[in-house]
């Protein structure tokens, strides 16, 4: 079997001088992976002529994906290098200029000069329409080697892979045939996982590989396997699946590209029930992430943000005693948010969130990341405390899957 | 003036498979960057000797940093890469050993003959003592070039770089000045910027350089000004700024730091205003860009996310007529849902979001993208019509970049 290269080459004095993390490579390098072909070295470089020119010439992988240096303004000089380097010449694409035009009309707007110059590409490269923006993606064949060029935009860059390069690339190149099993758990230490799968990981065969991805409270496990018969690979990666399973089934959530709020709304679905949520210290970044999903409206009612006092009163009829009495981060409060806004919104469930995000607002009995979170169904309400971190961003993404977790555990009857 | 430059070399495979983001190069840049050190490139490779060896000899700069690849497992060659290139032999360094045995204890352990490896050191390097991990750095100088090797580890490599690398480097060279200066706009496209400026660019002098950073709907500008005296750089920064503000002044919400929910809140503080939302097609969104900043408790009360029509109409008191006359994504329904979120929360100003996020729902009428927002205060309320896209993410940001900026500008009165 034939190993496949690639190389990145990231553009833009931005990424250069600090001022943004660059998190198009990373998300362009497990795309790769997913599919078998592995990258050599990432290159970020700024944005003159001279650094990119150097950057292309000094590419020594089969297919050499660039992102970024494309726009319609005066510090976009990929394209002009590229067709310089390769020996082609600008010419008018009439399609690029109609997806220019669709796209401006959305927005009541006329493709004025600057835009029209978009429109116009190396005549010695397959233009990548962008269905998504207005800088088409660009790829050049030459000496054997494929180069692709993306507008920087994660998500035009991202449109452009999935849609464009990505079916391009398996239709040039045979990579090996590469499975990957992600199993995703929350709430679990890696190590624990560690220690509850070590026999079963160290008895792994050489082209089943296995890794443990960490993210904000959560632990993914990612197995991969290389070969050249499908049929065969998913096969062995069923039994290895069936084996680990039983070791860890509890805190796995779900699989591939499940995520919590995805999971629970599926379950929510599926038995015909509904949630709605009573937040105050995740501000809304539960509801935000329930309606991310499409088809939310099935099953999720709405929510209330009670960030003061009186909201949580008025709005939630907390009672002022309660407050009084225990404060707003309190076992006693969370409960009667959950209790409340399930009665108020008619659902099945109501979730609440109330604590401490931090940096400030701590006290020695309430300290930052002191968290109570509550969930109230027809039997009842129950609340828990969590314990969480200094960092406000990193406690509202915890304390949401702590409560979407507990959600989904109740409705798994787990 | 002698510019410095520098290059950042990351090795790790968990880096080229997409495993992590490399976040440790954009501090690191954003570090070298505030010392007037220009960085020209950064690239990461995988953990072999050819690949490290490979960087290692492409670099052009005059400062050289790496990170991983220093660790007590055999995938850890970079030290013996280094050792070898620059020509010396692996002496035991006392103070690392006691280093090492310190941490050790610490945790209650004995230092294994695996972990001694890590006190054997290049002979022709300076060490960097680690204070807070067992891998020290390393300096070597070299052709008039310093190499400087830290762990992969990112709170190491943060306390090595803040206590032995910028001192060093601050000793060392006498970097030229360099001042950043970010113009945040909203709601305009990067072309119409192009034109609007494109004179006052033209025009600018050759160390004072423009680039466009467009993102979500916003469209950061970005001058960057080299030179040897601070305060002539920084009044020369400032005429360019006085020239270039009027040109585009409504368009901005913001400098350098700034984010247009941080702006927003802080006009609501400077005013002793308050605001309450009212969500549906954002769905919790917006409140949690509110509650993002610390301190939002002072103008942010809370807020309804009205999924469905019944919690519209109960939570809301949008009229049942007025639903069945117009729906829910209709100029009318996004009138009573400010009007209405900001009596029942008692706050100076009250926004609401309803509309088509996508990707189903739509109709040849009301297709996907279409969304209304409103604003009330105590003058009565007004709803605008924004054709958003396709992507369902994106107008849900896009849709919060619009109210939150209309709130922005009625608070400055523009």
């Amino acid at each position: 079997m034939t190993n496949i290269f690639a190389e990145i080459i990231t553009i833009g004095d931005e990424i250069l001088y600090g001022q943004i993390v660059d998190t198009n490579s990373q998300w362009m390098s497990a795309e790769l992976d997913k599919m078998g072909i592995r990258v050599l070295r990432k290159v970020a470089v700024g944005d003159t002529q001279a650094a990119i020119l150097g950057a292309v010439q000094n590419a020594q992988a089969d297919i050499i994906l660039m992102t970024g240096g494309l726009g319609p303004t005066k510090d976009d000089i990929t394209k002009t290098m590229l067709m310089e380097y390769f020996g082609g010449q600008l010419v008018l694409d009439e399609g690029v200029l109609a997806n220019l035009t669709r796209l401006f009309s959305m927005r009541g707007r006329e493709v004025s000069l600057t835009n029209r110059e978009q429109a116009m590409v190396p005549d010695n490269c397959q233009v990548l329409m962008n269905a998504v923006g207005t800088a088409p993606g660009m790829w050049f064949e030459h000496g054997g080697k494929v180069y692709v060029s993306m507008p920087g935009v994660p998500y035009e860059m991202k449109w452009l892979m999935a849609n464009r390069v990505i079916p391009r690339l398996r239709e040039k190149f045979d990579a090996p045939t590469i499975i990957h099993k992600m199993i995703k758990t929350i709430n679990v230490p890696e190590s624990t996982l560690s220690d509850l799968i070590e026999a079963w990981e160290l008895a792994l065969p050489p082209h089943i590989r296995l890794a443990y991805l960490p993210r904000m409270g959560q632990v993914r496990l990612r197995l991969t396997g290389t070969g050249r018969d499908r049929a065969q690979l998913e096969a062995e990666i069923q039994a290895e699946m069936a084996k680990v399973m039983p070791l860890i089934q509890k805190y796995v959530y779900g699989f591939d590209d499940d995520e919590i709020e995805k999971v629970v709304g599926q379950l929510l679905v599926n038995q015909g029930k509904t949630i709605a949520t009573a937040e105050s210290c995740t501000g809304g970044f539960v509801a935000h992430q329930l309606t991310q999903q499409a088809g939310a409206s099935r099953y999720f009612m709405g929510g209330v943000v009670a960030y003061s006092n009186e909201v949580k009163m008025s709005q939630l009829g907390v009672q002022a005693a309660t407050l009084q009495a225990h404060g707003a981060v309190s076992e006693e409060t969370a409960k009667e948010m959950a209790a409340q806004v399930r009665l108020r919104y008619g659902t099945d469930f109501g979730i609440a969130t109330t604590g401490v995000a931090g940096p400030d607002g701590g006290s020695p009995a309430k300290p930052v990341g002191m968290v109570w979170i509550a969930l109230a169904d027809a039997d009842g309400v129950e609340a828990r405390k969590l314990q969480l971190t200094t960092e406000r961003g990193l406690n509202i993404s915890l304390t949401n899957n702590s409560v979407l977790n507990w959600v989904r555990m109740r409705l798994e009857g787990l």
